[in-house]
C-alpha cells in the first residue's frame, strides 16, 4: 500500500548528463514514479577528481535533492556512486541507490567461466569498487578492469557509429577480450548509449551488463520494500535541472533515448576546498 | 628600472594543467620572473561551459592569484580569455592579460592572403572572440573557426602520436584547409602541446599562431610598460597550485613541456550558481 510519501519524486543525479540512461530505465520499469533529475554540469565530469572532492560535490548534490523532497536518492553516476555512496549512506535519512552494486550483482549472475571484464572513467576503475563489490559475492570471479577515459568526450560528441569511436573501443577492450572475458560491465552511465559499437567489438560470447538497466531494477525493489512505489495507474512526471545553463550534450542524450525534456531548472552549487598541501 | 613589486610573481591561471604552455613560454623568454600557477582542476573544463559560469570562476581565480601577491594576471586559458578578460580588467586593480588580444594580433601580422583559421574549445569558438579580435585589426580578413572538443581529451591522454588523433584533426581541419586558409590561429592552450600533428595536417603552407607564445611576448611587453620586470641575472622560481588533488594531466605536461614542477599545492575555490530557469 502506497504512504504518503510515495508521489514524491525519485531524486536521481549525475555529474552531468550520463545518468538520463537511468533515468529511461527507471521510466520505462517504473512509469508511474515521478522523477526529479539533477545534472552537475557547472562541475562535470567526476570522472578525473579525487576521492574528496567527488565525495564533497555528491553530498551537496543529494542536499538538493532532498530540497525537491526525493524519496530515494539514485546516484546515477559511477565515479560517484563508487566514491561517495558509502559516505551519503551514513548522512542521508532516505534510501540510497548507486550504480555499482546492480551491477555488480548482475556481473556475478552472468558469468559462467569467473572471468569478467569492467569498463569506466579513470576514478571508477582505480577505486576498484566493481572489483571489490564483485569478488565480495564471489571471491573466485577474477576482474579485468579498463580505464576508458574517451569515451565520454566521444559519446558527448554523439559519435555513436563512428570509426574512431570503435578504434578507441578495440584499444580500450582488447586486452580483457583477448583475456576470454564473457561478462562486461558498462561502469558509466553513458556507456549504455554506446551499446551498439560495444557488443559489435565485444562480439557476440560476451554479456554486457548495462548498470542502468540493473540500477533501475534495484530501485524498484528498494521502493517496494520500503513501501515508497507511487500509486500505479497514474503516468509519472520527470523534470530535470542542471548546475550550469549551458545543455550542451542534454538533446542529444535525450534524443538518443527517446526522454521527453521539456523546460530545464537552474540549481546552485556551492563548493569549499580546504587549503593544504 | 626595478620597482618594490617588480620581484612579485606573475599569476598565471587556467582551467586545468594547459596553461602550463604559457608558463614555458614565459619562462623562456622571462626567466629572471617568479610564477605563481593557478590550475582550477576542480572545475576543468571551462570549454562546455556558460559565460557567467566562465566569469564568476575566473573572477574567484583571480582573487586568489592577488592573495599570492601576483603582479599581473595572465588568463592562460582562452575559454576564460574569450569570456571573462573584460569583466576582469574592470574588477582587478593589476593589469589583466589574455591570449585571445596577442594570438588575433599576431594572426592578422602572418596571413598574406587575408583567410585565417582559428581552432578552439565549443566555448571560444562560439564567443567569436578571435574573429572579433581580428577583424578588429583589419575587418578585410576572412576567419574560418572549428570547434574541436575531442582535442583537450585526446592531448590529456598524452595521445600526441596518434591515428585517432590525427584521424580527428584531419575531420576538423579539413574544411578550412579546403577554403585556403594561410595561417592557423591554435586558440587554446593545450593545442601547443600538439603542434607538430597540426603541422603534419595543416601542411607547410600554413604559418601556425601559438597564442601560448604571443602571450608570453605580450606579458614581457606590459611588464616593461608598468616597470614590473623583475631584477635581471636572478633565476625565477615557479610554483604550482590547483584547486583539487587530482594531478592527472600535470605530470605529462610538465614532461613534454620540460618544466621542473615540485610540490603541488592546494587551493580552496568555492562557487555559487543563482536559482533561475
Amino acid at each position: 500500500m502506497a504512504t504518503e510519501r510515495s508521489n514524491e519524486p525519485i531524486g536521481v543525479f549525475d555529474s552531468g548528463i550520463g545518468g538520463l540512461t537511468v533515468v529511461a530505465a527507471l521510466q520505462r520499469l517504473l512509469p508511474s514514479e515521478n522523477i526529479f533529475y539533477l545534472g552537475d554540469t557547472a562541475r562535470v565530469p567526476y570522472g578525473g577528481k579525487s576521492r574528496r572532492t567527488v565525495e564533497r560535490y555528491s553530498i551537496e548534490i543529494g542536499g538538493l535533492l532532498l530540497a525537491e523532497r526525493a524519496k530515494v536518492i539514485v546516484v546515477a553516476c559511477n565515479t560517484a556512486s563508487a566514491l561517495a555512496v558509502p559516505r551519503m549512506k551514513e548522512i542521508f535519512n532516505v534510501p540510497v541507490q548507486g550504480v555499482v552494486a546492480p551491477g555488480a550483482e548482475a556481473a556475478a549472475k552472468s558469468t559462467r567461466i569467473g572471468k569478467v571484464g569492467v569498463v569506466g572513467t579513470r576514478a571508477t576503475i582505480s577505486s576498484g569498487a566493481y572489483e571489490h563489490a564483485i569478488q565480495g559475492i564471489n571471491p573466485g570471479i577474477e576482474v579485468l578492469s579498463a580505464a576508458c577515459p574517451l569515451l565520454v568526450p566521444l559519446i558527448e560528441e554523439g559519435m555513436f557509429d563512428d570509426e574512431v569511436t570503435r578504434t578507441m573501443l578495440a584499444r580500450y577492450l582488447g586486452p580483457m577480450l583477448g583475456a576470454g572475458i564473457d561478462t562486461l560491465v558498462l561502469g558509466c552511465t553513458h556507456y549504455p548509449l554506446l551499446k551498439k559499437a560495444i557488443a559489435e567489438v565485444a562480439g557476440p560470447r560476451v554479456t554486457l551488463v548495462d548498470s542502468a538497466e540493473n540500477c533501475a531494477h534495484a530501485v524498484k525493489l528498494l521502493l517496494a520494500e520500503s513501501d515508497l512505489s507511487a500509486a500505479p495507474r497514474r503516468l509519472g512526471s520527470l523534470s530535470v535541472a542542471l548546475t550550469d545553463a549551458t545543455e550542451g550534450f542534454l538533446r542529444v542524450a535525450a534524443h538518443a533515448l527517446d526522454l521527453e525534456i521539456g523546460d530545464v531548472a537552474l540549481r546552485s552549487v556551492q563548493s569549499e576546498e580546504k587549503q593544504g598541501v
